[in-house]
Protein backbone atom coordinates (compact mmCIF):
# COMPACT_ATOMS: atom_id res chain seq x y z
CA UNK A 1 0.00 0.00 0.00
CA UNK A 2 3.11 2.23 0.50
CA UNK A 3 3.47 3.34 -2.56
CA UNK A 4 -0.11 3.53 -4.50
CA UNK A 5 -1.61 6.55 -2.82
CA UNK A 6 1.04 8.92 -4.39
CA UNK A 7 -0.38 7.65 -7.63
CA UNK A 8 -3.62 8.68 -6.45
CA UNK A 9 -2.57 11.94 -5.82
CA UNK A 10 -0.20 12.09 -8.75
CA UNK A 11 -3.80 11.83 -10.45
CA UNK A 12 -5.61 14.72 -8.38
CA UNK A 13 -2.64 17.14 -9.28
CA UNK A 14 -3.31 16.05 -13.18
CA UNK A 15 -6.95 17.71 -12.62
CA UNK A 16 -5.21 20.93 -11.41
CA UNK A 17 -2.99 20.81 -14.63
CA UNK A 18 -5.93 20.60 -17.05
CA UNK A 19 -7.84 23.60 -14.84
CA UNK A 20 -5.22 25.85 -16.39
CA UNK A 21 -6.01 24.89 -19.34
CA UNK A 22 -9.38 26.63 -18.53
CA UNK A 23 -8.18 30.16 -17.85
CA UNK A 24 -5.47 30.13 -20.76
CA UNK A 25 -8.19 29.21 -23.11
CA UNK A 26 -10.71 32.60 -21.53
CA UNK A 27 -7.62 34.43 -22.09
CA UNK A 28 -7.30 33.70 -25.98
CA UNK A 29 -11.00 33.48 -26.06
CA UNK A 30 -11.31 36.71 -24.88
CA UNK A 31 -8.46 38.10 -27.03
CA UNK A 32 -9.24 36.13 -30.40
CA UNK A 33 -12.94 37.37 -29.93
CA UNK A 34 -11.29 40.71 -29.37
CA UNK A 35 -9.40 40.67 -32.29
CA UNK A 36 -11.31 40.37 -34.48
CA UNK A 37 -13.50 43.28 -33.74
CA UNK A 38 -10.45 45.15 -34.08
CA UNK A 39 -8.06 43.20 -36.05
CA UNK A 40 -5.68 46.72 -36.11
CA UNK A 41 -4.94 46.40 -32.82
CA UNK A 42 -4.45 42.85 -32.39
CA UNK A 43 -0.39 42.64 -32.93
CA UNK A 44 0.21 45.41 -29.85
CA UNK A 45 -2.17 43.11 -27.41
CA UNK A 46 -0.69 39.91 -28.37
CA UNK A 47 1.53 40.60 -26.21
CA UNK A 48 -0.50 40.98 -23.37
CA UNK A 49 -2.08 38.15 -23.73
CA UNK A 50 1.31 35.91 -23.85
CA UNK A 51 2.00 37.30 -20.35
CA UNK A 52 -1.47 36.96 -19.12
CA UNK A 53 -1.54 32.76 -20.64
CA UNK A 54 2.34 32.44 -19.10
CA UNK A 55 1.28 33.14 -15.71
CA UNK A 56 -1.98 30.98 -16.52
CA UNK A 57 0.17 28.27 -17.42
CA UNK A 58 2.83 28.90 -15.10
CA UNK A 59 0.29 27.18 -12.38
CA UNK A 60 -0.54 24.71 -14.60
CA UNK A 61 3.20 23.75 -14.98
CA UNK A 62 3.33 23.44 -11.00
CA UNK A 63 0.05 21.46 -11.00
CA UNK A 64 2.06 19.46 -13.85
CA UNK A 65 5.25 19.30 -11.84
CA UNK A 66 3.32 18.16 -8.48
CA UNK A 67 2.08 15.37 -10.44
CA UNK A 68 5.46 14.33 -11.79
CA UNK A 69 7.06 14.64 -8.31
CA UNK A 70 4.83 12.28 -6.64
CA UNK A 71 4.68 9.86 -9.50
CA UNK A 72 8.81 9.45 -9.47
CA UNK A 73 8.28 9.53 -5.77
CA UNK B 1 -4.36 -3.94 -3.80
CA UNK B 2 -0.86 -2.76 -5.21
CA UNK B 3 -1.79 -2.36 -8.17
CA UNK B 4 -5.25 -0.87 -8.36
CA UNK B 5 -4.93 2.43 -6.69
CA UNK B 6 -3.21 3.40 -9.47
CA UNK B 7 -6.03 3.16 -11.81
CA UNK B 8 -7.86 5.16 -9.61
CA UNK B 9 -5.36 7.97 -9.81
CA UNK B 10 -5.43 7.51 -13.67
CA UNK B 11 -9.23 8.07 -13.45
CA UNK B 12 -8.74 10.86 -11.41
CA UNK B 13 -5.89 12.25 -14.29
CA UNK B 14 -8.77 11.87 -17.24
CA UNK B 15 -10.74 14.55 -15.40
CA UNK B 16 -7.75 16.85 -15.84
CA UNK B 17 -7.74 15.51 -19.27
CA UNK B 18 -11.57 16.09 -19.96
CA UNK B 19 -11.24 19.92 -17.97
CA UNK B 20 -8.57 20.87 -21.01
CA UNK B 21 -11.06 20.55 -23.52
CA UNK B 22 -13.55 23.39 -21.85
CA UNK B 23 -9.87 25.60 -22.17
CA UNK B 24 -10.16 24.67 -26.52
CA UNK B 25 -13.71 25.22 -26.17
CA UNK B 26 -14.07 28.38 -25.22
CA UNK B 27 -10.86 29.65 -27.46
CA UNK B 28 -12.65 28.35 -30.52
CA UNK B 29 -15.92 29.26 -29.69
CA UNK B 30 -14.93 32.92 -29.27
CA UNK B 31 -13.09 32.84 -32.67
CA UNK B 32 -15.86 31.33 -34.51
CA UNK B 33 -18.26 33.69 -33.00
CA UNK B 34 -16.03 36.55 -33.25
CA UNK B 35 -15.17 35.45 -37.29
CA UNK B 36 -18.82 35.62 -38.09
CA UNK B 37 -19.34 38.92 -37.23
CA UNK B 38 -15.75 40.19 -39.32
CA UNK B 39 -15.49 36.90 -41.19
CA UNK B 40 -12.54 39.19 -43.32
CA UNK B 41 -10.24 39.33 -40.58
CA UNK B 42 -10.77 35.67 -39.34
CA UNK B 43 -8.05 34.25 -41.21
CA UNK B 44 -5.28 36.36 -39.93
CA UNK B 45 -6.68 35.52 -35.79
CA UNK B 46 -6.84 32.05 -37.16
CA UNK B 47 -3.16 31.70 -36.01
CA UNK B 48 -3.67 33.37 -32.99
CA UNK B 49 -6.95 31.46 -32.29
CA UNK B 50 -4.10 27.87 -32.48
CA UNK B 51 -1.64 29.35 -30.46
CA UNK B 52 -3.78 29.49 -27.94
CA UNK B 53 -5.37 26.33 -28.42
CA UNK B 54 -1.97 24.40 -29.06
CA UNK B 55 -0.92 25.95 -25.28
CA UNK B 56 -4.69 24.55 -23.71
CA UNK B 57 -4.33 21.49 -25.49
CA UNK B 58 -0.82 20.86 -24.20
CA UNK B 59 -1.91 21.35 -20.40
CA UNK B 60 -4.81 18.25 -21.42
CA UNK B 61 -2.14 16.15 -22.97
CA UNK B 62 0.16 16.62 -19.76
CA UNK B 63 -2.86 15.32 -18.04
CA UNK B 64 -3.02 12.34 -20.62
CA UNK B 65 0.47 11.87 -20.17
CA UNK B 66 -0.18 11.40 -16.32
CA UNK B 67 -3.14 8.90 -17.17
CA UNK B 68 -1.19 6.79 -19.14
CA UNK B 69 1.58 6.86 -16.93
CA UNK B 70 -0.59 6.05 -13.87
CA UNK B 71 -2.20 3.40 -16.17
CA UNK B 72 1.24 1.46 -17.56
CA UNK B 73 2.94 1.70 -13.96
CA UNK C 1 -10.52 -6.55 -4.10
CA UNK C 2 -8.11 -6.37 -6.99
CA UNK C 3 -10.32 -6.00 -10.04
CA UNK C 4 -12.62 -3.14 -8.13
CA UNK C 5 -10.76 -0.13 -7.81
CA UNK C 6 -10.03 0.04 -11.32
CA UNK C 7 -13.75 0.68 -11.81
CA UNK C 8 -13.74 3.55 -9.94
CA UNK C 9 -10.99 4.74 -11.88
CA UNK C 10 -13.04 3.84 -15.12
CA UNK C 11 -16.05 5.73 -13.59
CA UNK C 12 -14.20 9.11 -12.80
CA UNK C 13 -12.63 8.94 -16.39
CA UNK C 14 -16.23 9.37 -17.84
CA UNK C 15 -16.36 11.95 -15.66
CA UNK C 16 -13.64 14.14 -17.83
CA UNK C 17 -15.25 12.58 -21.56
CA UNK C 18 -18.32 15.04 -19.76
CA UNK C 19 -16.36 17.96 -19.52
CA UNK C 20 -15.27 17.76 -22.44
CA UNK C 21 -18.59 17.74 -23.89
CA UNK C 22 -18.94 20.99 -22.46
CA UNK C 23 -16.21 22.45 -24.37
CA UNK C 24 -17.43 21.12 -27.53
CA UNK C 25 -21.09 22.38 -26.75
CA UNK C 26 -19.10 26.02 -26.22
CA UNK C 27 -17.67 25.72 -30.12
CA UNK C 28 -21.62 25.16 -31.60
CA UNK C 29 -23.18 26.81 -29.17
CA UNK C 30 -21.08 30.05 -30.17
CA UNK C 31 -21.17 29.03 -33.78
CA UNK C 32 -25.10 28.78 -34.03
CA UNK C 33 -25.22 32.17 -32.00
CA UNK C 34 -23.00 33.69 -34.52
CA UNK C 35 -24.26 31.56 -37.90
CA UNK C 36 -27.96 33.26 -36.89
CA UNK C 37 -26.44 36.70 -36.95
CA UNK C 38 -24.84 36.39 -40.08
CA UNK C 39 -26.27 33.42 -42.21
CA UNK C 40 -24.17 34.30 -45.16
CA UNK C 41 -21.18 33.45 -43.51
CA UNK C 42 -21.79 30.62 -41.51
CA UNK C 43 -21.03 28.10 -44.40
CA UNK C 44 -17.07 29.48 -44.56
CA UNK C 45 -16.82 29.23 -40.45
CA UNK C 46 -18.53 26.12 -40.39
CA UNK C 47 -14.74 24.42 -41.32
CA UNK C 48 -12.66 26.25 -38.19
CA UNK C 49 -16.25 25.19 -35.87
CA UNK C 50 -15.31 21.71 -37.11
CA UNK C 51 -11.29 22.48 -36.64
CA UNK C 52 -11.87 23.10 -33.07
CA UNK C 53 -14.60 20.89 -31.76
CA UNK C 54 -12.12 18.02 -33.37
CA UNK C 55 -9.22 19.31 -31.03
CA UNK C 56 -12.21 19.21 -28.01
CA UNK C 57 -13.72 15.86 -29.32
CA UNK C 58 -9.97 14.57 -29.13
CA UNK C 59 -9.35 15.50 -25.63
CA UNK C 60 -12.65 14.17 -24.47
CA UNK C 61 -12.06 10.62 -26.45
CA UNK C 62 -8.58 10.19 -25.13
CA UNK C 63 -10.44 10.65 -21.67
CA UNK C 64 -13.37 8.09 -23.10
CA UNK C 65 -9.88 5.64 -23.76
CA UNK C 66 -8.94 5.81 -20.13
CA UNK C 67 -11.99 4.70 -19.10
CA UNK C 68 -12.54 1.73 -21.81
CA UNK C 69 -8.81 0.53 -20.89
CA UNK C 70 -9.92 0.74 -16.95
CA UNK C 71 -12.71 -1.36 -17.46
CA UNK C 72 -11.08 -3.89 -19.81
CA UNK C 73 -7.41 -4.30 -17.66
CA UNK D 1 0.17 4.21 5.62
CA UNK D 2 1.41 7.09 7.62
CA UNK D 3 3.66 8.56 4.89
CA UNK D 4 1.07 8.18 1.91
CA UNK D 5 -1.93 10.28 2.56
CA UNK D 6 0.21 12.92 3.07
CA UNK D 7 1.14 12.58 -0.78
CA UNK D 8 -3.00 12.64 -1.43
CA UNK D 9 -3.27 15.82 0.20
CA UNK D 10 -0.63 16.73 -2.13
CA UNK D 11 -2.53 16.32 -5.24
CA UNK D 12 -5.30 17.79 -3.91
CA UNK D 13 -3.22 20.91 -3.52
CA UNK D 14 -2.16 21.29 -6.42
CA UNK D 15 -5.86 21.19 -8.07
CA UNK D 16 -5.72 24.15 -5.94
CA UNK D 17 -3.05 25.89 -8.10
CA UNK D 18 -4.99 25.03 -11.22
CA UNK D 19 -8.17 26.67 -9.93
CA UNK D 20 -6.08 29.88 -9.35
CA UNK D 21 -4.85 30.21 -13.30
CA UNK D 22 -8.69 30.24 -14.06
CA UNK D 23 -8.62 33.59 -11.71
CA UNK D 24 -5.90 35.01 -13.67
CA UNK D 25 -7.35 34.02 -17.13
CA UNK D 26 -10.46 35.81 -16.44
CA UNK D 27 -8.71 38.79 -15.63
CA UNK D 28 -6.09 38.97 -18.47
CA UNK D 29 -9.15 37.62 -20.93
CA UNK D 30 -11.01 40.67 -19.71
CA UNK D 31 -7.92 43.08 -20.40
CA UNK D 32 -6.99 42.04 -23.41
CA UNK D 33 -10.67 41.94 -24.70
CA UNK D 34 -11.16 45.78 -23.28
CA UNK D 35 -7.75 46.85 -24.61
CA UNK D 36 -8.58 45.62 -27.57
CA UNK D 37 -11.94 47.95 -28.02
CA UNK D 38 -9.79 50.71 -26.74
CA UNK D 39 -6.03 50.39 -27.31
CA UNK D 40 -5.46 53.92 -25.91
CA UNK D 41 -6.06 53.46 -22.55
CA UNK D 42 -4.27 49.85 -22.55
CA UNK D 43 -1.64 51.12 -20.77
CA UNK D 44 -2.85 52.81 -17.73
CA UNK D 45 -4.76 49.59 -17.08
CA UNK D 46 -2.52 47.07 -17.26
CA UNK D 47 -0.91 48.19 -13.96
CA UNK D 48 -4.09 47.49 -12.76
CA UNK D 49 -5.15 44.39 -14.46
CA UNK D 50 -1.68 43.20 -13.11
CA UNK D 51 -2.75 44.06 -9.92
CA UNK D 52 -5.55 41.86 -9.58
CA UNK D 53 -3.49 38.93 -11.07
CA UNK D 54 -0.98 38.90 -8.45
CA UNK D 55 -3.36 39.03 -5.67
CA UNK D 56 -5.00 35.86 -7.63
CA UNK D 57 -1.22 34.39 -8.45
CA UNK D 58 -1.32 34.78 -5.25
CA UNK D 59 -3.25 32.57 -3.63
CA UNK D 60 -2.34 29.79 -6.40
CA UNK D 61 1.11 30.12 -5.05
CA UNK D 62 -0.18 29.75 -2.04
CA UNK D 63 -1.96 26.10 -2.84
CA UNK D 64 1.34 25.23 -4.29
CA UNK D 65 3.16 26.25 -1.34
CA UNK D 66 0.47 23.62 0.83
CA UNK D 67 1.34 20.70 -2.31
CA UNK D 68 5.24 21.42 -1.67
CA UNK D 69 4.88 21.55 1.86
CA UNK D 70 2.64 17.82 2.05
CA UNK D 71 5.19 16.59 -0.86
CA UNK D 72 7.88 17.10 1.16
CA UNK D 73 6.71 16.37 5.04
CA UNK E 1 -3.94 6.72 10.34
CA UNK E 2 -4.51 9.31 13.38
CA UNK E 3 -1.72 12.27 12.06
CA UNK E 4 -2.18 11.42 7.91
CA UNK E 5 -5.81 12.15 7.47
CA UNK E 6 -5.41 15.39 8.47
CA UNK E 7 -3.01 16.20 5.43
CA UNK E 8 -5.59 15.18 3.00
CA UNK E 9 -7.50 17.83 5.03
CA UNK E 10 -4.73 20.28 4.29
CA UNK E 11 -5.26 19.28 0.55
CA UNK E 12 -8.27 19.99 0.56
CA UNK E 13 -7.95 23.15 2.13
CA UNK E 14 -5.73 24.41 -0.28
CA UNK E 15 -8.36 23.78 -3.43
CA UNK E 16 -10.48 26.41 -1.53
CA UNK E 17 -7.70 28.81 -1.65
CA UNK E 18 -7.62 28.19 -5.34
CA UNK E 19 -11.15 28.98 -5.94
CA UNK E 20 -10.90 32.44 -4.04
CA UNK E 21 -8.90 33.07 -6.31
CA UNK E 22 -11.70 32.59 -9.32
CA UNK E 23 -13.87 35.14 -7.62
CA UNK E 24 -10.99 37.47 -7.35
CA UNK E 25 -10.05 36.71 -11.02
CA UNK E 26 -14.11 37.87 -11.78
CA UNK E 27 -13.59 41.15 -9.56
CA UNK E 28 -10.57 42.61 -11.91
CA UNK E 29 -11.98 40.77 -14.88
CA UNK E 30 -14.72 42.70 -14.69
CA UNK E 31 -12.85 45.98 -13.40
CA UNK E 32 -10.06 45.98 -15.89
CA UNK E 33 -13.49 45.59 -18.59
CA UNK E 34 -14.89 48.62 -17.54
CA UNK E 35 -11.87 50.97 -16.75
CA UNK E 36 -10.90 50.66 -20.54
CA UNK E 37 -14.64 51.57 -21.46
CA UNK E 38 -14.41 54.68 -19.49
CA UNK E 39 -10.38 55.05 -18.41
CA UNK E 40 -11.65 58.59 -16.84
CA UNK E 41 -13.56 56.89 -14.25
CA UNK E 42 -11.56 54.10 -13.37
CA UNK E 43 -9.63 55.95 -10.80
CA UNK E 44 -12.79 56.37 -8.69
CA UNK E 45 -13.50 52.70 -9.10
CA UNK E 46 -10.53 51.28 -8.49
CA UNK E 47 -10.94 51.63 -4.32
CA UNK E 48 -13.90 49.73 -4.97
CA UNK E 49 -12.69 46.80 -6.91
CA UNK E 50 -9.76 46.59 -3.73
CA UNK E 51 -12.53 46.04 -1.41
CA UNK E 52 -14.42 43.59 -3.05
CA UNK E 53 -10.86 41.47 -3.82
CA UNK E 54 -9.92 42.08 0.13
CA UNK E 55 -13.14 40.20 0.77
CA UNK E 56 -12.58 37.83 -1.76
CA UNK E 57 -8.59 37.13 -0.87
CA UNK E 58 -9.65 37.09 2.71
CA UNK E 59 -11.97 34.16 2.29
CA UNK E 60 -8.40 32.42 0.04
CA UNK E 61 -6.13 33.39 3.20
CA UNK E 62 -8.71 32.08 5.45
CA UNK E 63 -8.94 28.49 3.80
CA UNK E 64 -4.56 28.75 3.78
CA UNK E 65 -4.74 29.17 7.69
CA UNK E 66 -6.80 26.13 7.57
CA UNK E 67 -4.35 24.02 5.27
CA UNK E 68 -1.42 25.69 7.31
CA UNK E 69 -3.28 24.40 10.61
CA UNK E 70 -3.95 21.13 9.21
CA UNK E 71 -0.17 20.75 8.11
CA UNK E 72 0.82 21.74 11.56
CA UNK E 73 -1.41 20.20 13.68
Amino acid sequence: MATELQLVGAGLAAIGTGAAAIGVGIIFGNFVNGALRNPSAAASQFTNAIIGAALAEGLGIFAFLIAILLYLK
